[in-house]
């Protein structure tokens, strides 16, 4: 039995077919359709799906009239990147521009496979904990550290949401008092202390306060020649590990943001394993072993630093796997 | 069929039989012993639950080979202060001076009755969720602002106290920096800004600091005759409602960081309700409504502000009343 996941993000939409037992059996991606726009999107769903089922030239549209040709999917599973409800209505994309667009209410006109929509950390944590590094765990946390901050939150071996779908954004927790304020409005968001996007403000600032002497040592500043525009997260985690001044004070600032944030939900939620995943994951163990050193120091109770902290397994692959177990969960088979 | 519930707290051990519906029976209080010494503690449980059952002059010792004399009592549920496992041993429990101390098993040699350990913030949150304000809510949390705050959380109807028993603990939640460290070493916990005991640091840094007009024109100041050691924190809520302007200043950064800590719950966790309790909850709505108007600001999608923040309805009550209707549901009866 097999089912589809979809990870549809602000730049590339994924889709695999995905085992029952969590293995890909195929995958593709296109471009998501510029501004998000809702009917382009929603073709390009279709599309993927129609391709992924082999019924290339028959657009997604006379899918619904195929059943004989898709027997083996039971359903579809679709990460989004926002919040959305258990009916696939999403209420807020904020990358997609999307507010109160009805998903499966769309698909269901295009596709007659049942579609599940979840957010995008949720369905990557559902991947991780069914098929990946938090498997067997009953409790956990998938924190994806990326152009923003999002989470996606297991609690009895079950997706937790909240009570309106809108739970799991840690990336607007706050933390402290920062330099600038969070696209959300407010000050102090963890995603603007410990995102990619967060990293290289705080680096900019750095290097345009840094003294000359400092500046002109910098193995940082050199591989940018100077241009601000070319500075991103992994230049800066790879300058930092090669001791880089500047660099690594930014790190360390990245660092000890989230370690709060960490340490508050270990306070709070107290979950078994936390794992870290998104682009800023790749900074790998240097990344992991600096959290596991500052942690601790967060946490009320410290002589119980029971959670772990480890890196997502899955890598890109997360989503489409989540989501497909999603599917399959959603269906209960 | 009944249950005792017990509230074990520093200075006060409050002990009731409840009807399986959540109706006080009978209810007695006695001193916690002095310095939180275990063994007198838990001969002041034994005794408590003595009396309750009648079996006055059979010291509590006793009340196992007394068996017929209770056959209505079906379980005992007891909230402590600090945390805890399943099996009942207490990890912590700092204002009782416990380390690792086996509740559980030293009322087995006591009493015969099943015993069922909590943290006493989840056993309010119970008591809330059972037979109070949150009566049908599947999805809440229950905040205690007394000196300290702590919380219990209620997820999918039923307990959740973290992998390892130490989660909820709110009041450790780092959302700024402060003037003075917490009493677990961090800076900046929640409980820093909007305990009583906070409360009552930031309104003697205020009178240290106002200037004379200021301080000889405050109702606060006049009924403190100047003495400090007489602020506590109903007189400050109290002259805060009739506009002394000091102590609306500590109330205010009481609730600004208070809005900040249940922003972050409703942008992780997204529960249904907040019930907030404890000492500070007397204030009633003058703290609700202002914390209506101070929470949505935190909250990132501001356009689903749906979170119900009330105050608790069980007043002190809900600690007995949610230990025995725990000890009825791990019973499973």
């Amino acid at each position: 039995m097999n089912f589809i996941g979809i990870d549809l993000g602000a730049t590339k939409i994924k889709a695999g077919i995905i085992s029952e037992n969590g293995k890909i059996i195929d995958k593709i991606t296109t471009d998501t359709p510029a501004g998000g726009e809702v009917h382009a999107v929603v073709n390009s769903i279709g599309m993927l799906v129609d391709r992924l089922l082999k019924t290339d030239g028959i657009t997604a549209r006379y899918i619904k009239d195929i059943d004989a040709e898709m027997p083996d999917i039971k359903g579809i599973g679709i990460g989004i990147p926002g919040t959305c409800n258990d009916e696939g209505l999403v209420y807020y994309a904020p990358n997609l521009f999307w507010n109160n667009v009805s998903l499966s209410e769309l698909l269901k006109e295009k596709i007659n496979i049942p579609v599940f929509i979840e957010n995008d950390a949720t369905m990557a944590a559902i991947g991780e904990a069914t098929c990946g590094i938090a498997k067997g765990v009953s409790d956990c946390m998938l924190i994806t550290l990326g152009t923003g901050i999002g989470s996606g939150i297991i609690i009895n071996n079950d997706v937790y949401s909240g009570s309106h779908g809108i739970g799991g954004e840690i990336g607007h927790m706050i933390v402290g008092e920062n330099f600038y304020d969070c696209n959300c409005g407010n000050n102090g968001c963890l995603e603007t202390f410990s995102s990619a996007t967060a990293l290289i403000k705080y680096t900019k600032r750095l290097l345009k306060d840094a003294d000359n002497n400092l500046i002109y040592g910098s193995r940082l500043f050199k591989k940018i020649n100077g241009d601000m525009d070319l500075l991103d997260g992994k230049l800066i985690f790879d300058c930092a590990k090669k001791g880089d001044l500047i660099a690594a004070e930014a790190v360390d600032r990245l660092v000890k943001y989230l370690a709060i944030g960490i340490g508050n939900i270990i306070n709070i939620l107290d979950p078994e394993m936390i794992i870290i995943g998104g682009g800023i994951s790749k900074a790998g163990d240097y990344l992991i072993d600096k959290l596991n050193r500052e942690i601790p120091q967060n946490i009320w109770l410290k002589s119980m630093n029971l959670t772990k902290i480890v890196r997502a397994s899955l890598g890109n692959d997360a989503g489409i796997i989540g989501s497909a177990m999603h599917a399959g969960s959603k269906l209960d088979i």
